[in-house]
């Protein structure tokens, strides 16, 4: 899969500037190339950020607290902080005075630290997420040594709150952590929000005993776009919710991994201590944010505007019903749950996991249809998978 | 210190592209201006990363481990093998086949990786830092719920032997992560390190109940190319330590936050756990690690060969040298370490610790002689700092 | 005018990369903000030329001729017929294949260009142009020793008919290259093509004996998209011409001068030689084309389309009568000629002429109202001008 | 030998950013593939004009004469100075303050200038030229109506002193403008500017009859740095001549094409007219010119230097040594001009000639041995040529 570059980089006598370039050119073609028929990766590959390009130049580096900025000039905390107002009124806080967000490296940073923060709020809590859940929700765990419980989800891959009323049951005396996914990695499923907090009120988890994080790394930025959206599932802090987190490279399209976390401001005020060197708090993760993947986010977010996201959603959506429907009347069994774009389908051979990049979990596969997924792409892979369909047909599908 | 952006971006009618475009050339007139002064943190500023700007049309993400890859096509783990395998060979890692190494989002992901993989190897040890260690060592700590204690350092800056072996004499019984600095964040001071391993050998804390990791965000890549350098304070594996971080945007020069962790292999694999729908490992802290960023040190480090940064650390040193010299000329108390690029000074007026975004701990300051601080700004910084200097004089300095 | 570069680059001491990366910031920083006072070039600066930087690795060069293309493989001859293709579509030409295009360095190169092609087609013809015609058509006839007679403009700047017949008939028993202007430099005035070729065929010069170009540098690409545009002025082929011309850094918006030329396709075979080692044909005045250009224009056309020149031409034309509407409120005389963005007025004060980059010509001057001209700059203008209206009011005005 | 470009771009519903962009990304492919065996032009393909590239937002114009500048504020009329300074030194003018000079879109567009200022000059001259000279030669003759006589050139194609007389001495009762070649474009030969000019002395056409261009596209940027020069091939002001040009796309390596013309300051004074409009005069073809490439050719001047250039020079005439000796070895007849970097060989079969991009004339063909000419690449092409070699090998060669 790697590019075998081509230069010896301690030998000084083979890196000169004419190879150095030539490898950077190869690894450009080979990125076009396999572009084309990318299909299993949520990311929104559709992206033009040449305007951003122009900062190259430049070490921008958003260091200390987003709302303090730092000494050192070269940081775009104020265009951080427009971006989270942006989510913020996406997602419905009530007053964005309170609420403190950021961008960080990923989504799985998002997670990670809204769970220690959650882990600092509540002292010892015991946390519970859906098998669904991303892996970087039971990683977290490990890292922060909270313990974990998990949760059935149902075949669609949502939480099943019956399921999760015993777990919440068994558990009735702690503080609880409860990890919900808007859009779960293999199968899109979404977690209904109204439903699981109202188990938590149910069995007597009151707010002050418990914290609940979104992790709406991949739809969190789709479901507020969708038409005749269910407010269950519906990514909005008007649920009472603690925080929620998405990622910057997959609806949105940005050219590096990037998130953006929000969470009420009052849990991050008992993390923050002071760094008296960089006359800023110390409120995040990691301390340097990558200003580049700021500029990247708010360029998207004001060329799109609320109008492109509506459209990508219900462009988006029509496609991937094209595309189970597709498949359907070959007789291929299909999953994709409401206000999805994610297509799942029984794992085909080899060769075609290769040839588009697609994701797989045991006997099945996922072909998710971003904005850059288009009709001729679609029709292409189904014609390539349903060529093939007879030989997979015997085995075993979703359960 | 912000920039006022001048649209609201949820308005559409007021985000065209040519609002947003004057919005981003507004930025970069200001960035440009800025860097022009500045002195107060270690980025090198001085670098070229246009080759890396063709790339800002692809999203570049190395998921899972960096040895494994992963499906997704758009990922350079093969150069992030190269980076680390450089690396490698700088810090005299003995068989670069028993190291594992990544590129992460900044100096503090190393850390908190290292003292990660540092718990895991050891079940319960006790941290141990001095207190000039940077502030993500204490915090990886809380992060990680590992016990820390700190270590005094000498008026230097460095861990004073005799203070480290007092701690790990009482400590005795237990597993010790020991935390060393090779160019602590305010003074710019040098660890021993291989007389706080040698402490940690008379106490009798064998290597299996030992986890020794070096931070060398601010110099370990300075130091391997200093002329005549203590083979105390060198950073390398000989030493016997188990792991070492440095930062991607200080010496090395990129246009985003990031750094490199370079560790024993056997310490990762305990961890790993498969991911399959990556068809990868799950060996890192971000899991999507920023490709743009690897390309950024790949960049600098095959341009500038062995002997660019051997340039650099020469011209740097004479650069300070006569940095500290002008100013002691005057009559001002300096600290500059051995082989260090950190002059330290009394805190000058609150305007030009802003003119040139200078760092300030206490009653102190620092200025950081990286490759674009040439002779030119030194002389106006010394001359603007001398010419108030009588105000200053009466104020206590380093004891 | 010009930036102080503040390096001698013979000495080598002296330009560091870091100098000459400094040298080229401040240049940017300058253009960055004199532009956003730029009033007086017919310039649209509100184009986003970032997709095509990325092609700035490539010596892209058009060889010989655009139809036959050349042996150098880093060309884009495709792209330029493409380009031709789209203008000869919008200017009307009945059958795309009797037709020959380029894409040239600057307007004047396409008004050289045609006038020698009309010199070779017509033996020792005299070219008749008005004076109100862009300074490149007398210089051409100066350089192609083409006799040239000049004919009066009316006091909009378009030629006066009555006039045309006067000098056509004194010379009838010539051949005549007559050069009309489709946006003049000054007024904005646009010549009755059909009206001027009736002349011509009144007075007895028929189309053998005759060559007509449109210099449509200014306004060729903003009246095909004009509403309820007058037909005598519609920049067309259908009226009989032989060739016409515009530029690419006009309405189109490019980084580079450029321009485009189309001509009936006979005219250009009667010059074309083979050029052996080139593989091609010599039709062009340059041989050597810039591709990036012709990238530029591509770009250029597909993004906006004929959808966003028609927004242009609604909008400019729109915010060009009030502007115009806002000077004569304050009882400044003014020239705004229909479906013209030139909005001419006596010339101000020369700090306002410098601070707003404004084009004078005797006693008046003129802004353009270009895309990026918009209602804040406008009025930021009008205030400025009519605070020293009075001052001005006694000057003698358009005759 | 053109990409087939997929959109019809007039139908928008085609012509989507995702399809333009596509359509970019392909030609960026197919450009960096095909530069790889590049041997036939003489472009230097190893430049790096990323610094350059982040211009792309401004419309950068050089209008009217480069020492007047003019109103128009985004120009770079100083640089362009600076870099006219720099050829005036290395082409030896005695007092720069004598010399005029401009970057133009080409070598044409340079001969073409000089060959017009030197007819406004004399008046009515005869034009002499080599049957070697650049087919731009011949071609300004026709444009501007100058009459033109060719002399002969010897069998390295440089022009015979004895035939130059024999065609002086028919005409000695004219004024004469002699245009010589440095590096001819087929044989890569030098005209001996001393020799030649001895001619005309020697008939006795004064300085007040003549006008010697020198047409330095190939060369003038080589020979300077070439060590143990002959002198009397050397471009230099010294020989009395009365103006120079070369390309800015050859050694300089840009990514358009243009060129550098320098004359002496009387010459130019004859034609200027002022354009009051642009507060400057007419000097130029153009009129406007293009800011990009004038940064383009003083971004390779200032990084490069003296130094680099030498560097070029003598690598390359060594490398074209090596490739001359592996034809010879095998039999090959070899034509390679002292100092020249063009290698002379029987053209070989079509499938090597479009393979290599090589430049064909007659019965023989070329390569250029530019500085991204290694010698991998040369070993590769003599390795496919003397394979084939035999069933050339009765064809008749060079005479």
């Amino acid at each position: 899969m790697c590019v075998k570059l081509t230069c010896d980089i301690l030998d000084t006598r083979l890196s000169t500037p004419a190879v150095i370039n030539a490898t950077l050119d190869k690894l450009s073609n080979k990125f076009a190339d396999r572009r084309e028929k990318h299909l299993g990766y949520p990311y929104n590959l559709d992206f033009d950020a040449w305007p951003i390009s122009q900062f190259c130049k430049f070490l921008i580096n958003n260091l200390g607290d987003p709302y303090v900025g730092s000494h050192y000039a070269t940081e775009v905390c104020g265009v951080e902080r427009e971006v989270v107002d942006w989510f913020a009124r996406v997602w419905e806080c009530a007053d964005p005075e309170e609420y403190w967000g950021a961008v960080g490296a990923s989504g799985t940073e998002g997670n990670l630290w809204a769970l220690y923060l959650a882990r600092e709020t509540l002292g010892n809590p015991v946390l519970i997420h859906s098998t669904e859940a991303h892996y970087s929700v039971p990683k977290a765990a490990k890292i922060l040594r909270i313990e974990a419980l998990t949760c059935e989800a149902d075949h669609t891959g949502a939480i099943c709150p019956d399921a999760l009323r015993e777990v919440v049951q068994a558990n009735r005396h702690r503080c609880v952590i409860l990890a919900l996914t808007c859009g779960t990695t293999m199968k899109g499923a979404h977690d209904d929000i109204a439903s699981c907090i109202s188990v938590l009120d149910q069995v007597g988890i009151d707010p002050s005993r418990r914290f609940v994080h979104v992790d709406g790394a991949l739809n969190a930025m789709v479901l507020p776009f969708v038409d005749g959206l269910p407010s269950g599932i519906r990514p909005s802090f008007r649920h009472g919710i603690d925080s929620m987190s998405t990622s910057g490279h997959k609806m949105i399209g940005t050219p590096m991994p990037c998130g953006v976390l929000v969470v009420r401001r009052e849990h991050v005020r008992r993390v923050a201590s002071t760094v008296s060197y960089l006359r800023s708090d110390d409120t995040t993760l990691m301390g340097s944010r990558n200003g580049h993947a700021v500029l990247a986010i708010w360029n998207r977010l004001t060329r799109l505007g609320i109008a492109g996201f509506r459209h990508f959603a219900r462009t988006c959506i029509g496609r991937a019903d094209g595309f189970a429907g597709a498949l359907r009347s070959a007789s291929v069994p299909v999953l994709l749950n409401p206000c999805s774009l994610t297509v799942v389908f029984p794992k085909p051979s080899e060769r075609l996991v290769n040839e588009y990049q697609l994701a797989c979990h045991g006997n099945y596969a996922h072909a998710i249809v971003m904005p850059n997924v288009k009709a001729d792409l679609i029709d292409r892979f189904v014609g390539d998978y349903t060529a093939e369909w007879p030989c997979n047909s015997r085995q075993k599908v979703f359960s």
